[in-house]
């Protein structure tokens, strides 16, 4: 009896945890503002002096700026984010 | 032998599938520009009359702009994107 409900109930929990990754639909933000329901970021068209990169992949250690995590994330996961440039002329 | 072939048959096939679905990291963008390896906008300044508001989700049907996608997508991953706003003061 021990055997058979070791059995089973490592098949469950086993079960259930596939069950959980496959039906769980991914998030793409696991690290930006987690508090807020949705981050949306403002750039004043003022302020430029240059070029100004903003993250799309939501993988920066700068967020809303890029960084270059794009490459890193597009390598992981077969993916092709990049970053929108915002430039004066 | 059929039968032990049909079920190792199946529950390896099965097994192979999960072990893909849990092993292959998961892409954000499934639509845009697929046959680029780096999906890049630049936004002009100049150009702007008004606001611009810039998807970050990758689910937008207008994409590079914003269309509003990022809700539903929100809801049905848990997750909080948002648009980049771009705005002239
Ligand atoms: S770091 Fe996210 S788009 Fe470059
Ligand atoms: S539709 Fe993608 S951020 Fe709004």
């Amino acid at each position: 009896v021990l055997h058979l409900t070791l059995f089973f109930g490592t098949t469950g929990a086993g079960a259930w945890y596939l069950a959980e990754k496959l039906t769980t639909p991914h998030r793409q933000n696991t690290t930006v503002k987690l508090g807020s329901d949705k981050v949306v970021d403002t750039f004043k068209t003022e302020n430029i002096d240059g070029k100004a990169v903003y993250c799309r992949c939501w993988k920066s250690a700068k967020f809303p700026y890029c960084d270059g995590a794009h490459n890193k994330y597009n390598k992981e996961t077969g993916d092709n984010l990049g970053p929108l440039i915002i430039a004066k002329e």
